[in-house]
């Protein structure tokens, strides 16, 4: 932590704020300049309210020196993590692609389209059996029926399985369907359920808020990581502005910034990033292009007639072309799909 | 649901578009102009997804006419509610004062606390005794602990409670000792979460989620009255924006436009709404002045050694100063302090 | 300017980073901990920008310790000013409003409405003459006749003038006619006008800009002040936000912030911060109540026929009863109206 | 526009709506629901403010169902237009690249960075020879001087020239150095100056404003088509969001939905978009990838001693890799560089 004093703090002044920094356990370099004093406090504090110095008198400005989040950082770990999927690498030179519905419907709607998308190349499939909808009256999911269909069809193609779960009741269930563990984007400070499911084997893929900065992101991976689960994905999936031409404005420029802030990799989600099917399929090249480990897309064969988020859903003969995009796009930048 | 057709829109499209509408149960009405055709599609589908009809070729625009909230709704409910807290009534024309610290620490701290605020005029002690926490690192509160010394220190000063219930696991045991449950900014979109406080009997507090719009925030208090629960109050604390100079951004003015889309209480937190001590007197008058039920202030004795917000708490003597000045200001658009 | 540099930097590139440092002109002063070094530079570079050290290799953060404005500021200026608009003062003890309509439309229509504003005690006549329109469709003010149509009315109800400048062309007209000249929130950032308006000699009130954080508006403020003319009035009317049931979110708080960053005067302008007419009162009793120096609504005989923002004027009753609050709240915080 | 009116909504008060929107001259068209009766206002009022009605009482809500801006729409025009510069098209098949320093600081400067880039594939040189900055204290760009180096410059390398005009006063001496005049961010809502440059003869590009929505942006042009200059070229250069990692938030999926919306070329400028060097790249490649039809890169040979911007330009040898990628990427979709 840094404290820049004001130009005209008196001495006493100086001397309290440094007797309060010791206080709390600080080491206390002074610099003094021609226009400006800085304090530097050394000391292992990562809960420490920097607000509790700023308040004091003759402090012009505070600054937090050390980024609070430690397990995700680079600094932590140089290399990229790979995280391992049933069998599919996450993180590496290849590309992964996940797809599927919104949500399950039926046992011949996820079969029909996990044989398309598998077809295409996607090596993840994905589905959702529990539903957070902003109103209480829509569809809701189909719980563990949803689940047991989702493996299913996922098994017949060669795919492996992920989705959401919603609170720590549904853990051990999820757990026996999916190679990975989705939290959406409105869990993503529920500190509790992250710790929970720090506390599990299994890959976990933690969606962005809607309202979260990438450090707070970050912050929210390290409550998964310090639990023991080290096995962590993180998901682009568009934030919150004011624009509203979009249902989200997806951050792509955040890929760039968490790859180089953290070792985890990072997947988009243009389907939700940008709402609306005609311009999923651009989101989903750029993402790429910016250097995402993955993608995952929303794929419905008769979207009109989808429970849940047809709108966004893209036709499997859509998927396809994209797929063919996505490879060339890869391979301009080095990379490749799996 | 109103339907824009393209200016350019063949007879063909038209008939489909209205095929669509009536397949999925919509009466539809036609209204034709010189430059544009508007379809009206009546029915009741709260849980309808537009951008289904928003892809259909010849569709210009399409319109939600019928807000997505119900029982929250000034149109359901003319009168203004009154949530009865313990025998104290917020909704009224009182203005109702909750103050006490961020966490409840230890008995002589919330007791010190509760005494000077109940001195003051607060009718409702505040305090955490669960704490969602930015970083694994920080303190995390005293648990069933800290609500056995908040429930004390009240009753001693003739106060009644609330403090904040972070998951289902937690309701019950909050519910011995609270008069209202609080639920926070980041669980404003935890729906299954709601839906258990739906069906409780105790007033529940509603944060305002950091990145939610007044509709959204309203559709959320919607899962709880669906429940059966329609003791809700609800609580602006600030949003997030491009500003970085405030912790978070006050929305003073989501006060009268609650109160007009909603016969719902509304109080104000302007301690998390600007967050930082030295300026929550001034955002907690302006509360009041915009029309706010109430207030919800953190106050503590000894904030450069509080457990957490300790910068953002004020001294029990500047929240004296604020209730005289809150006080009149009540009184000057035709209320009084409760 | 302080940089913190990586745990793992090696010596090398320690050497290095002074060495550009030194390159620049800045003194620097090392200070090692256990976990970090930090390194103060210190120099006189209001310009100078931090990204250049940012990108060194070994550099993890660089912190830019001094504010970029310098006569706006409260350190530079510790007494707030008083800036003199034709003889009534803003920034003193008592609060001043001005009200008008948004256009000024003919004769009888600003000579109606002064007489309304005047009596209830309004002290400054505000009117548009030259309007910025989002559409190129749209009516577009009088001219030089609204100005002197304006400036009639006000001297013959007592009654001071402020209306818009919208660039250079219009600066010796506006002068000839106004006590106070308004730069528009789109204008807030161009420098070139800003410079021109420094040269003058009246009292200027610059509105924030839409997207303009508080820093930057101070840094605007900064072009005027430089360029001689000291009487500068700041004007708070609302930021863009992700919120879409106001017009824009009126960030109050900006207030108290504004107070104690700097010594200018802040003004309020709820009718462009909420946008609507029955919220107007509400958000103009909050900003007297948060501390503004001043209010600026716009008031209407006959806002069904107003040329432009006819939604967002209150009537003449509506303003008198806003005037009767506004005071009894000004005198809750120790203040009275002008 | 659609009028939606209150359930209870009484006769007398649909009456009163209806009249006053026949006063207003629009052709009304009622459809009465089961639970909600729908007025359709039918007429030509581009710059009709719909807040008028929406106060009327028994108003529920008003929909504006025309877009504002015409000429700029897919709607009045169905094919993309392709501007040309200087004999280079914009908005064809292929991706024009345009690069070059923030600022020209020198005739050597210049020469040597429009060899490398014009080397490389660039097809414009970009430059600026007056510079809005943040400060009054920075450097503000050499002026005539400064166009006459950029013109040279690129004649001596096959190359054209766009740069940045800021007044009226600079729009002569401008077009008689360059090719595109470019109207910065800070200037998109200036509309005095639009219509001036809707009166020249020479293209522009139009930067999207740092808070301007899609529609505002497509709005800021039409002033500039509606003058009679139909050469328009817009630019996404990013918006400004919450998030604070990155100077602004690149607003790739403007990309695609200006595409859809309108007929004009679309280009994006990844330096400011993203802010800092080492993540241009990326950006970039995600701006083809999504479909622009062009780009505008920083780019300095010496950034570290550059007079503005240094830290956001790549050098040489990174926009030359920046190109092979970038040429790649726009194979794979069908496209090429120009």
């Amino acid at each position: 932590m840094v404290v820049v004093l004001e130009s005209g703090a008196t001495p006493g002044q100086v001397d309290h704020i440094i007797r309060v920094l010791h206080d709390y356990g600080f080491d206390v370099h002074q610099s003094t300049g021609v226009q400006h004093t800085v304090l530097g406090a050394i000391g292992v504090h990562p809960e420490f309210d920097h607000r509790q110095i700023e308040l004091l008198p003759g402090v012009s400005e505070v600054v937090r020196i050390t980024e609070p989040f430690k397990l995700a950082s680079r600094a932590f770990k140089r290399e990229g993590s790979v995280v391992d999927v049933g069998g599919v690498p996450i993180g590496g030179e290849a590309v992964v692609i996940m797809a599927g519905p919104c949500s399950v419907e039926s046992e011949e709607q996820i079969d029909t389209i996990a044989a398309r998308v598998a077809a295409s190349g996607a090596r993840i499939l994905r589905g959702g059996a529990f539903k957070p909808r902003t109103s209480p009256y829509a569809f809701q999911g189909l719980g563990e029926d949803g689940l047991r269909m989702l493996r299913t069809a996922a098994d017949a193609h060669g795919l492996k399985v992920i989705t959401e779960v919603m609170d720590k009741s549904q853990i051990d269930l999820v757990e026996r369907y999916a190679d990975v563990l989705q939290v959406g984007a409105r869990n993503m400070q529920n500190y509790t359920f992250l710790k929970d499911l720090g506390r599990i084997s299994k890959p976990v893929m933690l969606k962005r808020g809607l309202a979260a900065t990438i450090e707070e992101w970050l912050m929210a991976s390290e409550y998964i990581l310090a639990g023991g689960n080290q096995h962590v994905i993180l998901c682009e999936r568009g934030i919150r502005t004011f624009e509203t031409a979009t249902r989200n404005t997806m951050d792509i420029g955040a890929i760039p910034v968490v790859k180089k802030k953290s070792h985890l990799p990072v997947v988009a989600d243009p389907s939700h990033g940008i709402g609306i099917r005609d311009k999923v399929i651009p989101m989903a090249r750029a993402a790429v292009a910016a250097g995402a480990d993955g993608l995952m897309v929303e794929v419905h064969h008769d979207p009109d007639h989808a429970k849940s988020d047809g709108a966004q859903s893209i036709y499997p003969d859509q998927f396809d072309q994209m797929m063919q995009e996505v490879r060339l796009i890869a391979q301009a930048i080095g990379r490749r799909l799996a």
